[in-house]
């Protein structure tokens, strides 16, 4: 399974003429190029020369190890990750991450960093999150019999919780501050494999970004290369995983052009955008509250200011309610996803701006994930005729 | 698109001699057959001789309109349903239908059931379900831009309720016993084309359970054909569709050989184990507690009996505690299904037989769709490293 990895090296984003040796994973950026102030990830390297032309022609399907020459080797079982749906809505294709096995993007991610784990006889895995990334990344330690702990924080959605823990997870709710602190002394004291940040500004874990390329390599099958791609972003991994795709496709001589890249952010923090204006690698900003609690982050990484840079894109801002509009009609349309996923179609519409091919927004999430979701009570309604008639009424039918 | 279907008549199950015309769609079974007691389905019946030889040597993939010559025409637009993956856990292979565009199986069955709606030139469509079925019907209603609504029962998971309304159906809770007379009221009425059951025993909708058949003409290219089929069986429009899609497949001289179908029910009621032990087409039981609420049916439908007696299969019955074994089992391999959908799995434990090839456990849906999920709040732990390591050291790490 793993065998068929190209992968040779690990190089560094701050700097790319260094390269480390493929093993272990780094999961503290590149040491030569941080700073105290700006950390720099690194990303893998493959033998590009040597991957074989029939790659990409074959049909897509749920499993990464179809695209295993362009990942790192896969020591990880599947769960039938990828292979995802583009559903066409008011002529926007929406890339369906919903449809992996724990319904959201970080099972490419989650695929890859517990392969990492696994290839670096690590006893078991750790990660800071009260969602998506802590969700999956249980499921894949599980799958493999990894033991797997979630630094959670204590006000994130209860069935999160529930979630979570059902993958046999340990789930600690502690206060924000003091997770990163516990997740490196778990990492120090008994060795377990950090699969979240670790460094000042987001570098994460090397492997995983390669996890979201296998979007960009699915969406030229499926509509060819895009005009532009808007990605919800938090940290930039996923934007910049979807870049590097179409960028090594370009590389490869499979395509020619490469889609325009826009990050969409909560309009209450948005550290991404505040980067690339103030041309910095790295910046901090308060957060503002925001119910899209999965990209709301005070930081950004590099890997975004690379994406949106390089291919000629540009970053978004959102207001919740803008947001939740695009929710809402995603949802009037058969697309029930989280806050956070309508951030794509919110930044597509708030852009205003027309483009001469497809347009793709990747959605990340189900709806089930919300804050909110389950907390209104139901209320019985009386079940006689002239009053069902009349509810049917004041809603048009 | 539907002008690839191959469908030319309705075919009574009662009496397989009997055929009606294609339209409308029959929402109350055969009246040739039926009595007061015992309702008779319909299913679509196709040019056989048509069939292409080609049709199942293409790869899978998410819309149905792949398997277009086998299905009434898909008048609905796609969600991008079905191509779910296989995952092997413990030897048993589980096709995770969580995958689905509104994470359930049953969006197989409403691309077919909406389709017969907007065919059959309906207004709206109404369905009474407290759960994956409405919301199911609900988006696909939304995607197609027809009005719907759904009779719901008060005491449903409120997450369910927001699930349903997201999609902009209008959700009715009212006590279980009006659901029915109100639906009557709203097909006669309104003319809303009725996508749950109207009858005695249960016949729901003619086209609904010929989406269930491409179940088994991806389990076909997937695994081939299986030795046995376990599957949660509330009224048994699933286990029926997925054993036609095999002898269809048997017809077609594709294969030579039909898995046996093991019908896997909660032991508070089974309706269809009662029939099949007593000889009769549909029985009705008494119902005691249960948290499997997507299949604690107090009547079963005919297609059931034809699946597990055609089959050479069985009835299975496992208690809440049997189904939230092997839902936890499969939640600590990386597979968090609800607990109706484990039925599949505690089924084939419980059955204790060898399978002289592979078996196939159907899981329905999410985990997300349980009664009590994000009930439990969240207790915030103390961080400090001693409380950490002892809760750590208590979990065996």
């Amino acid at each position: 399974m793993h065998g068929d990895s190209l992968a040779v090296a690990q190089r560094s984003l701050g700097d790319p003429s260094i390269a480390y040796p493929l093993w272990p994973p780094m999961t503290r950026g590149c040491p030569a190029t941080s700073t105290p102030e700006i950390a720099y990830p690194v990303e893998v390297d493959y033998a590009y020369d040597k991957v074989q032309a029939g790659l990409f022609d074959r049909e897509i399907g749920p499993d990464l190890a179809r695209w295993a020459p362009l990942l790192p080797p896969l020591h990880a079982p599947t769960l039938g990750e990828g292979g995802t749906p583009l559903v066409e809505i008011e002529g926007v294709f929406v890339k369906d991450e919903s449809r992996n096995p724990t319904w959201s993007h970080k099972d490419r991610l989650n695929r890859c960093t517990v392969s990492g784990a696994l290839g670096a006889g690590a006893p078991g895995i750790v990660a800071a999150s009260s969602g998506n990334h802590g969700a999956s990344a249980a499921a894949y330690a599980a799958r493999a019999g990894l033991p797997c702990v979630i630094l959670a924080s204590a006000d994130s959605p209860p069935a999160i919780g529930d979630f979570i823990r059902s993958y046999g997870a340990v789930v600690l709710p502690v206060p924000a501050a003091e997770r990163r602190p516990l997740m490196r002394r778990i990492v120090d004291e008994l060795g377990f494999h950090p699969v979240s940040n670790l460094s000042v500004t987001h570098t994460g874990h090397g492997f995983g970004p390669e996890g979201y390329k296998t979007i960009a390599y699915e969406l030229h099958r499926q509509v060819g290369v895009p005009a532009a791609v808007f990605v919800p972003t938090g940290y930039g991994e996923l934007i910049y995983g979807v870049w590097k795709g179409f960028t090594e496709l370009r590389r490869l001589g499979i395509t020619s052009a490469t889609p325009r890249m826009f990050s969409c952010e909560p309009a209450a923090g948005g550290p991404l955008a505040r980067a690339l204006a103030t041309g910095l690698p790295a910046v901090s900003v308060e957060v503002r509250e925001s119910l899209a609690y999965a990209i709301d982050c005070p930081v950004n990484g590099y890997r975004g200011v690379v994406a949106v840079r390089d291919s000629g894109g540009g970053a978004v801002l959102s207001t919740d309610e803008e947001m939740a509009a695009a929710q809402r009609d995603l949802a009037r349309r058969g697309l029930w996803h989280e806050l956070s996923s309508a951030a794509a179609l919110a930044g597509y519409r708030k852009l205003g701006e027309r483009f001469d091919g497809p347009v793709v927004c990747v959605s990340t999430s189900s709806g089930f994930k919300d804050l909110g979701v389950g907390s209104t009570p139901t209320v019985p309604l009386d079940p006689s005729w002239p009053v069902v008639r009349e509810v049917l009424r004041a809603r048009g039918i």
